[in-house]
């Protein structure tokens, strides 16, 4: 991947997916804990700060991508897909933990994607809140907060499944008999496990403070901007069948590929 | 509870609870996010950290309490309990949520209750990583971001548990048939259910943003600071059969007084 001839620079292509997470950041920030008891009167009313920071923040992004690069395609969970005249694709999710952002919580993210000729080609994964941001370079990945200079991030060694701390963002996500198995074999199988979080199980899984990260029925947006990050840290990003999670589905990611190797035997088998 | 004549002004006592809390995080805020690759080769060494800033952070504690007021108890989870000679039992933690604290996420938080003749009299739930502090007062409860002016918060309306956000931090904490059958009836009746939290999960009930808050098996260090910061937000926390929750067990924490009635209610005729 890193090798590829692009017709724009990737260093052109990275600091403008900064430039977007910055953008989104600010459009989102304002509206996170804004649900007020004041506001809730209705049920349907307290799903409206989301509403508007999503689309606020999607509509500003896709201007800005209109304006840079008219060419790019972009894929929005919003707006849905606009078509471009070039390899590049912007798959964007900016409130990636909806429910996260509703409650209150600071596990929620903004992700933004760039997929080269559908492969992923770089990621950023953004938290307004608690001033993180993760994001893959050319051959590295990358943590800062706040202002701080960024750092290094490396996935950790792991290669026994009964050493690993696993998470997902809820067990009831998974429906059909195969995605529970698949579930019950990692969870039981595992030191620890944790629900809640995720795209920010993705970024401290890239960290290295978490080992597997599994999701049954992903969105593209919900995955591409993170299997970059993941990648060039070290660790390794498919669908449980162990093909490309470019396109979202069940996926395993995991920061060791000895690992992923052996759950996706795990699952292969269930 | 406010009324009531204390031997040591309450403002003396919550100014001290700040200065515990802040000698807290500046004890753990360190170690958190410092269980590299490096360090994490044994299973055990992972736990490393934890323990010492758990450790570290009551040693200072119990040194400050022992210093300012020193015919003070004080129970913790670390040293267990020591004896005073007043009214007055401190009841800390230092990391509450360690597994969160050990995955990096930033859902963990320091818990410093004070209890007056084995009732609640105030509390402090700090989460240094996102400079966040909840306390109660006298009369109301507060919360602060970084040096920001504190606000003050409220638990929002929700009589009906079908528009309830509910949170626990993790299914697999109820046991027995009782609680199995507690967590279901209170989840499937909601209109929105997550996972993970520990004390986070209190906080953000005490600010409106969570309706429901149910735990099994809590321990006195879980719960006690967080009672009065829930109760003088205008929620309400009981153990699930109604009485005192200031020794843990399994506790209901509600935003909605006509909630929680029903809750118990509800759990009571399982």
């Amino acid at each position: 991947m890193a090798s590829k001839a692009h017709k724009t620079p990737f260093k052109e292509l990275a600091g403008f997916a900064q430039t977007l997470a910055d953008i989104s950041g600010r459009v989102i920030l304002p509206y996170f804990r804004k649900s007020t008891a004041v506001e809730n009167k209705g049920k349907d009313q307290t799903f409206d700060p989301v509403t508007k920071a999503d689309r606020g923040a999607e509509r500003a992004i896709a201007k800005a991508l209109a304006s840079r690069f008219p060419d790019h395609a972009l894929f929005g969970e919003e707006y849905g897909s606009t078509e471009g005249n070039s390899p590049y694709r912007w798959v964007i999710d900016p409130i990636d933990g909806t429910r996260a952002f509703i409650m209150g919580s600071p596990l929620w993210g903004t992700l933004i994607g760039l997929l080269e000729d559908g492969e992923p080609l770089l990621g950023v994964a953004d938290h307004p809140f608690t001033a993180e941001r993760y994001w893959s370079a050319e051959k590295a990945s990358f943590m800062r907060m706040g202002d701080a200079k960024p750092k290094r991030i490396i996935t950790r060694a792991c290669a026994k499944l009964a050493d690993a701390v696993i998470t997902t963002t809820h067990p009831d996500l998974f429906e059909d008999d195969l995605q529970r198995a698949a579930l019950d074999a990692v969870k039981n199988g595992a030191r620890m496990s944790r629900y809640g979080g995720d795209c920010y199980n993705g970024c401290l899984l890239a960290a290295g403070f978490v080992d597997v990260w599994i999701e049954p029925n992903l969105k593209p947006y919900d995955i591409a901007a993170l299997i970059p990050i993941i990648e060039q840290a070290g660790g390794r990003v498919t669908t449980w069948d162990g093909t490309s999670a470019a396109n979202g589905g069940n996926v395993l990611a995991t920061g060791d590929p000895r690992l992923h190797q052996h759950l996706l035997k795990l699952i292969g088998n269930l």
